[in-house]
């Protein structure tokens, strides 16, 4: 039976990968790099990188695609994201059949961690569900970027035993709401920071774990105009950017 | 000048450690495990499995402590907490000034990530804060028991789109609360699960990663007694549990 690793491979510092991550690229047959729209050359390349640096010895196939575009203003969120996803489970089943044998190993290498805000464990689910292929899986947890910015930062993410949330860009222009403790925002693609308190304290950083890292702290009504040029700038020189950030309320 | 690495060494597996870590590892000259009143020998063990693999061909010293006894049922816990902090500032204080020269590196190896509840960082910058010793100082991110009970579990955290919670059992008591979108749960010493709709979905996991590690996943109504059960025996043959769930809502 056809197995699949989906390893979670950190933010951009190919030392993210675990050793874990590492004994299951080692076992591999096929690596499968698909991108969505936003990742770039770049970030394919580093893909490349870890396998190359990882899997000693031992031959193994690169499979790139492309994933398939996705309607960015849809009239309706879900449906758009759902007929994405019915595209995207075609193009995996069409790349297992094709590019993994009933007996070998392929893996998914996946930025982050498979388990937040990446659809690679839905996708597979629906090939299977699909039942035209079939294979077992595993997932091995990788470094997410919440826990590359607050090491960057070389803090914790919290108040003492206050909760978290992560949440998106899309989520926060509701505000932060009344809900006690931190909030990590990812996938913010424009941060404007509007209808927050001024007071509260943000820590941003883009690229993390890269020699690209940027980070930018402070009240957020001091330094939001420097993180949006910061950002800005980024975002020119380097054709694309990853950027989170946490807020936090001022003590009480 | 001395400098300290607090590494997240992940949940127990000793293969969750990152290639950074190893990197931060066997750079290091001393290895400080201090160990919670609720960190039984297993886990100080599993520290020095680490230390001994990955830190190879190259003299250590490994220095282990106990943390100071914490107020388990403080009348205030803020005071309490502040208390226990203030005594550990003194004890971490006292360890690097008589272990680490000058110009060594010192290493500190964090469960999880030094992000999520834990206090690490906190010490180590009242430590810094009191002014008797100095040294700089990073973070390597570690794997979370979060990331782990999602990849033992083969499921993102949220439904697409939607946030993610983090909190702890003392703040589950106020109930779920309105906010939309999952939850996880670290830190509940006696899941109950009082005062939740049985209608939500439970994924929970104890020891994740290691060769013990205990799965229950289903509807809360169906599978509340069996993860109390589960848990019980558990901490009953172990002499302790790191557990954690994830509650997610019925979907709309």
């Amino acid at each position: 039976m056809r197995h699949i690793h989906v390893i979670g491979i950190g933010t951009g510092n190919p030392e993210h990968l675990t050793v874990q991550g590492i004994r299951a690229l080692e076992a591999t047959d096929a690596v499968f790099a698909l991108d969505k729209g936003e990742a770039k050359a770049g970030l394919l390349g580093l893909r490349r990188q870890i396998c190359d640096r990882y899997i000693e010895g031992r031959p193994y196939r690169f499979i790139e695609a492309a994933d398939p575009e996705r309607d960015r203003r849809p009239a309706d969120y879900g449906v758009a994201v759902d007929d994405w996803h019915a595209a995207r489970a075609a193009l995996y089943e069409g790349l297992i059949a094709e590019h993994l044998r009933e007996d070998e190993r392929g893996a998914f290498l996946v930025w982050g961690d498979p388990s937040l805000y990446d659809s690679t464990l839905r996708i597979l689910d629906r090939v299977l569900a699909r039942g035209r292929i079939s294979f077992t899986h595993d997932v091995i947890p990788g470094i997410t970027s919440v826990q590359a910015l607050a090491a960057a930062h070389r803090i914790p993410l919290h108040a003492i035993g206050e909760p978290v949330r992560i949440t998106t860009g899309r989520r926060l222009r509701d505000g932060l709401g009344e809900e006690p403790g931190a909030t990590v925002v990812m996938l913010d693609g424009d941060p404007r920071f509007e209808g927050l308190d001024p007071a509260l304290t943000i820590y941003w950083g883009a690229y993390l774990g890269t020699p690209d890292e940027c980070l930018v702290a402070g009240r957020l009504g001091d330094v939001a105009e420097e993180i949006r040029r910061v950002r800005a700038e980024a975002r020119a020189r380097h054709g694309w950017i990853m950027d989170i950030y946490l807020l936090l309320r001022p003590a009480a």
